[in-house]
């Protein structure tokens, strides 16, 4: 895993994949299981739904501090296993056979098996809609990983994987920042 | 074009698609193309972000109200053409041979060729973040549609559409609301 560009982190949440978001607090690690993310900008600023519900939630507040990691379609079952049990009573990182490894910036654990990884920080919390803003401030991608496709959770408890990539760069140039 | 259970709703936007986003002010009928849309919880509240740098911003803000429309694979250059012009200087339905029809309880209109079109009104607004707080009141879904298949927007001028599907309801059960 190396360092990708922060400017370019937000291209791996707009398409709007499930994550899993690590937190880290008085020695534990956990993680939960996230679809319901979006992005805000052009920028590493992310929204991002959760509260009381998720047993993570305690770690994220108090600490400010949590990891974006970038699951793919190989990773679903981990994912689902992930997000149906609590870290209340599971050591998710030995239960499901992933890999904490030190962040940079933040207590948070990268997890090694992921496509990428986006350190972040609690920048606001938006209570009456359980909204948390978070702003990256370092990212981590695995450009040598063969499996790319990332997963989308429908809701109902069915997933669609990536399929075919188109190119509209050309179309759309006058939107988007330089240097992209 | 039929009504669908609105309780399914979030199962249009939790996968993370591109939507087009209609409005109509003053007797006329505007769109535009966003991506930076979340679900919210299992009802259909979602969180969108835009503000005065798209044109239907002041559309939505006076009549709060509004149509989030998926578009399908087959409709990729409308989506780019759609979000790459303004409504300031465009007939976007005109321009791009999309057919608006009238909602049932908004004046915002639905777009034919779409998948499926969500009537929503706004509920509340973030003003610091962008967001707007929205709550879809009817949902339509064209059931006899053969093509699908979603876009993702990565956010550089490439998409990607749905790909393979995965079932993992069993495992699922315990976190999912009943009736889905």
């Amino acid at each position: 895993m190396r360092e990708m560009k922060l400017s370019r982190a937000f291209t791996l949440i707009e398409p709007g994949p499930v994550v899993l978001v690590t937190t880290r607090d008085k020695g534990r690690s956990n993680i939960m299981t996230i679809s319901w993310i979006m992005v805000q900008d052009f920028t590493p600023v992310f929204a991002l739904v959760t509260g009381s519900w998720n047993y993570s939630f305690a770690a994220l507040r108090k600490t400010k501090e949590c990891v974006i990691a970038i699951p793919t379609v190989d990773m679903l079952d981990q994912v689902v296993g992930i997000g149906t049990c609590s870290g209340g009573d599971t050591d998710k990182f030995a239960k499901f056979g992933v890999t904490a490894v030190a962040g940079k910036a933040v207590g948070a654990p990268l997890i090694a098996e992921c496509l990428a990884n986006i350190e972040c920080k609690v920048i606001d919390l938006i209570q009456r809609h359980d909204i948390v803003m978070l702003e990256g401030v370092v990212a981590h991608i695995d450009v040598g990983r063969k499996e790319k496709r990332m997963l989308h959770a429908v809701g109902d408890g069915t997933f669609v994987a990536d399929g075919r990539k188109y190119d509209r760069k050309k179309m759309m140039a006058t939107k988007l920042p330089t240097g992209l």
